[in-house]
């Protein structure tokens, strides 16, 4: 038999306010689209909604922008106080220039802008607001994995998804910025392959290929499909989080 | 109604050899897993049966390493050979260290080892051989849409997709090689969000994400599943090949 892999994005979602309880917003979901948990099922959440269950909005007329940060704002041509909140919510500063910050978000991702964005964030009466990535993403999936194991008897594997741009390569792509349930990259040194030799170091970071394959369903824009439930993925149980997907400084060839 | 992607790996497709008809083999392979082409499929081909039908082998034998690769080769700790066919295959060399050589490969991609290595390769009697990309990759997946059209009347848009190494991120996810017939970065630069704002500068690599969904499912090992049929991806129509999701040196930070 074939092997599948299904993705479905979950219709409806409604839009999500500071300390919405997100799990309980899923369940409801996944009746409302006809769906059920089982074992081994794997859902990918946007970052965007667990950060605004996470109420991670912050006022810009809140912001108070350093030196550094009018520098380094000066530099790229960018809001003073945008790149102030950046600079708190990164340990590096990778590459600037005109249009373009990237930095080490504190998390260790590799993030233009830091995640931060202001697409899909409402309006506030008090002015223009961002949103941050969530506190402590793999701590956010090990809680909704724990939740939803509560209240549906099957503890799916957590997948929380942004999309980010790359090296050498146009475009973005989802990939994984937390995880809770599942091994993010598969080790398989030492697997023999079809001819019986031992094949050459390859390791498969499954979650940052299935973030890619729900962000493409997720879309970007008036759509808004903040869920994706994926069945089939296969990926094996483990309670390391997201971190294993970060490459060491010392690795790291292109920083 | 919930928005579903699928992707079916077709199982048992057949060992390729150089000069086999890749369009006939997966015609067969489709028809054996009870599948038929529909309007919009996409069929995402491992790079490698693509490589082992042009016949793309170098018996490393054969080959006479220069000035060049023999101090890179000593430089990575790797065989003068194959750091000679990797040279060939390259217009620049971006990093080098032992164990690794990334290169930029003459069709654009940046790639470890250019992308030759040496696991599924079947052992030659006159002894080791490596296995270069296509030569052309958008042409092949171009001319597999067109012969797949004329035999089966419904052109499937194509993806020939290979593993890539990543800067700061570990593990290896799938990436389109080759395309033909599909947009492969979704151009939303304008469209409203959730809010009516207007969204920021935001271009999903489509190809790029279904190119890693597909090589979730393709393994690496013994299972040999080459041939993934993708169902709902929504990718737009389009000429353009994959060289689009190749970012100009110009604007490349890392390099």
């Amino acid at each position: 038999m074939a092997r599948r892999l299904e993705l479905v994005a979950l219709e409806g979602f409604p839009l999500v306010e500071p300390g919405a309880e997100l799990s309980r917003l899923i369940v409801e979901s996944l009746r409302h689209n006809g769906l059920q948990l089982q074992a081994g099922d794997v859902l990918v959440i946007a970052q965007k909604i667990v950060s605004k269950a996470e109420g991670r909005y912050v006022r810009l007329a809140d912001v108070e922008p350093g030196p550094e940060a009018l520098a380094l704002a000066e530099r790229a041509g960018k809001d003073p106080r945008q790149v102030e909140v950046m600079l708190r919510e990164s340990r590096a500063v990778i590459r600037a220039r005109p249009g373009v910050i990237i930095v080490e978000h504190r998390q260790g991702y590799v993030h233009a802008n830091a995640g931060i964005d202001r697409s899909n964030i409402p309006n506030s009466p008090e002015g223009p607001r961002v949103l941050l990535l969530p506190r402590d993403p793999d701590a956010s999936a090990r809680a909704l994995r724990a939740e939803l194991a509560a209240s549906t008897g099957v503890a799916p594997q957590i997948i929380i998804n942004d999309s980010a741009g790359r090296a050498w390569r146009n475009g973005t792509v989802g990939i994984a910025i937390g995880t809770a349930g599942l091994e993010p990259v598969r080790n398989q040194i030492g697997e023999p392959d079809l001819f019986g030799n031992i094949l050459q170091v390859t390791e498969p970071a499954v979650a940052d290929e299935l973030a890619a394959a729900a962000s493409l369903l997720m879309g970007q824009s008036t759509q808004g499909l903040p869920v994706v439930l994926a069945r089939g993925a296969g990926l094996l149980p483990s309670e390391e989080g997201s971190g294993r997907l970060i490459r060491d400084r010392a690795t790291d060839l292109f920083r």
